[in-house]
């Protein structure tokens, strides 16, 4: 692994990066815009949504960060200009438009992203205002003002950097997140924005980044949905004066590991504060035949609302993840695989060879009782492996997402 | 559509059927054994999980029934013989055996079924002692004590019966479900079983039985689960009079059409009495390219615990059933799709091509306290249907799921 170091802060830690968040009333007394800018031109690369109904600050990305580059971000929450037709465009389109001008940028250069309600068209007086307001209050400190206005009901702001080195050279990766949100009558957003000041070639950066995703921020559920809004992005200012990347080199596979760090820490705390949750649980799947096979394996416990709720009851229920693991798709031998669960607490092996065991329910209670539990299913088939993290199925899931009409 | 009449009763109501429910405590003081007897040599079909992780009779059956013959059914619930190894497959295999002996078949004409615990042992001194009992039981009067000691925490026991002729020949199918048992610490099961006197072929039974499964059973969900022990059979005993059907000609279509009647009937009441449910929801999407498509459609929504929970809450979250068909993988251009909600209080349009509407609040508020809701996708792109039927998602799945160990 490559030595690195948790320092204090967020999108701003890195040098030359600038934030800021306001309250323009979009929602009720919270923050509710946000902007990132760069002092310098960067390097952008970013991943969206699979969803098919696309919200219209994605469709505004795909055209424009073509070119690979960009130099502010601008995010409004409260309202997620999802479903909007041609005025959503339109008002995407123009918080683009407006933040360049202030910025002095091209529109080009400018990644947007909204969260928040879907079907209702922006404020647009209210976030002309914002984008306004924001552009004046840039500063190095802004990170945490920035992190807090992208928030929809996450419970608290999402922040991490980290630092290392590269060749001799310093390199700082910042970044902030925002999961589980939701405002009548809307849906949950994940939001990620990612910062560095790394030399890297723009094919790489795009490379780096979808690996990087893969492995971390699409391995993250809450309750299966995949939004209309979803999106990683990541800037790269280049100041940290190491040579370009520009392959797959020892430097490139240095740097991806330390963004998979950073991308995972920021991942797993959208599900920490997943809606209604009271524990994280990791699961991950060893010696699978290929990596598919184990991401979905992982994947289908942790969307198992049946194992969800077990855990919420602190139940060592390995029956519903193996039956879960049996109809994931992946290939496995069921008399082969063995599954334990873990925690601080301890570690306790439930199935081995496919059969249940005679387990200590004392010691498994201490374990379950924990707030962040590991959930390892071996295959003993191949050689390939995957993470997933979820939280568990509470009775607040429920309340959140039925009960605000009331 | 195939003119047909609901008649009374349920696996029984075809003549030349009887059945027995007994009670021999491998469940508390609720009956746990069911056998079904056709008096005559019976053509047989079955479906089963398509999970991995198949339970024990599961594996016995696709060994036995592989002549698409059968004459008896026999079940226990409160231990699914499931993950139990060699002996699993033995004590199902004696199930089997002893079922024959005291029925004077071949083992090849006995169906086992097992629902319940999972990675327990069978308590085969009960078992024994429970065939025995059911052999001796067996009567044209029997259906609902079967249907009865099928169940786990189903509410009530299922089942339904219609008649309806065929070239002058009158036509009976009958049968029983049960669904979304659970007991600690198992998973839910869904079974199936239909009993009918037309005269009709193996390789035509496994056809209709097949397609009809497809479009019924296959398409209801409670948690997204799929359990190691589901399975659907049904027995044809041939004595309607009718000429057998060998091809898929006319009687083929109008037998499959009424069977799917029947089979939607019981996989709704499954739904219906799912665990924690207060609402029946019924999810059509029409004008999808391809059958697949529209099945991916309905599913994903029927799946979306935000969609489930949202009706639970009586909100008219149309955001949260657009963006379930927008990941649901089926092929559709998101600016055509219409949305409405409909009960028996009246209809509501929510979507109409890609843009949210502004709807009456009150009358959508009366549409969704009803107990039955219609959720209607049109796709406006090719001629191709679905339905699929789930329950709301409510804080007693949480309770049922989670709380039993308090």
């Amino acid at each position: 692994m490559i030595d690195y170091k948790v320092i204090p802060g967020g999108i701003t830690a890195v040098e030359g990066f600038s934030a800021a968040g306001v309250q323009v009333n979009i929602k009720k007394a919270k923050k509710d815009m946000a902007m990132v800018y760069c002092h310098t031109p960067a390097r952008a690369a970013a991943v969206y949504t699979q969803n098919k109904v696309k919200a219209a600050p994605i469709v505004v990305n795909a055209q424009n960060l073509s070119q690979g580059e960009a130099q502010a971000i601008v995010v409004n929450s409260g309202v997620a200009n999802a479903c909007t037709g041609e005025q959503g465009l339109a008002d995407a389109r123009e918080m683009v438009s407006l933040t360049a001008e202030l910025l002095g940028l091209e529109s080009h250069q400018i990644i947007v992203a909204s969260t928040g309600v879907i079907g209702v068209n922006l404020p647009m007086d209210k976030v002309r205002q914002g984008i306004k307001e924001c552009s004046r209050k840039l500063s190095p400190d802004g990170g945490l003002d920035a992190a807090a206005a992208i928030m929809t009901t996450d419970t608290y702001p999402k922040e991490y950097a980290v630092e290392f080195e590269l060749d001799g050279k310093k390199v700082v990766i910042g970044g902030m997140s925002k999961g589980s949100g939701m405002i009548h009558p809307n849906m949950a957003t994940m939001l990620g924005f990612l910062s560095t000041n790394i030399s890297i070639s723009k094919e790489m950066l795009k490379a780096t980044l979808s690996h990087v995703v893969d492995e971390t921020f699409n391995m993250i559920t809450v309750d299966g949905d995949t939004s209309t809004n979803d999106m990683v992005a990541v800037l790269a200012s280049g100041s940290a004066g190491n040579a370009e990347i520009t392959t797959m080199d020892k430097n490139y596979h240095a740097f991806t590991k330390v963004l998979k760090e950073v991308a995972a820490h920021l991942a797993k705390e959208v599900v920490r504060d997943g809606e209604g949750a009271t524990k994280l649980l990791s699961i991950t799947v060893d010696h699978a035949y290929t990596v598919k096979d184990a991401r979905r394996a992982a994947m289908a416990v942790a969307n198992s609302s049946l194992v969800k709720t077990a855990f919420f009851g602190e139940d060592a229920n390995w029956g519903r993840i193996f039956s879960a693991v049996g109809y994931s798709g992946a290939e496995f031998s069921p008399g082969k695989v063995d599954i334990w669960i873990e925690s601080e607490a301890g570690s306790e092996q439930m199935l081995s060879a496919g059969a249940g065991l005679k387990f200590d329910e004392v010691k498994t209670g201490e374990i379950l009782a924990r707030r962040d539990i590991n959930v390892k299913i071996d295959l003993k088939v191949g050689d390939k492996s995957a993470t997933a993290w979820t939280c568990d199925f509470s009775y607040d899931y429920v309340k959140i997402n039925a009960d605000y009409r009331t």
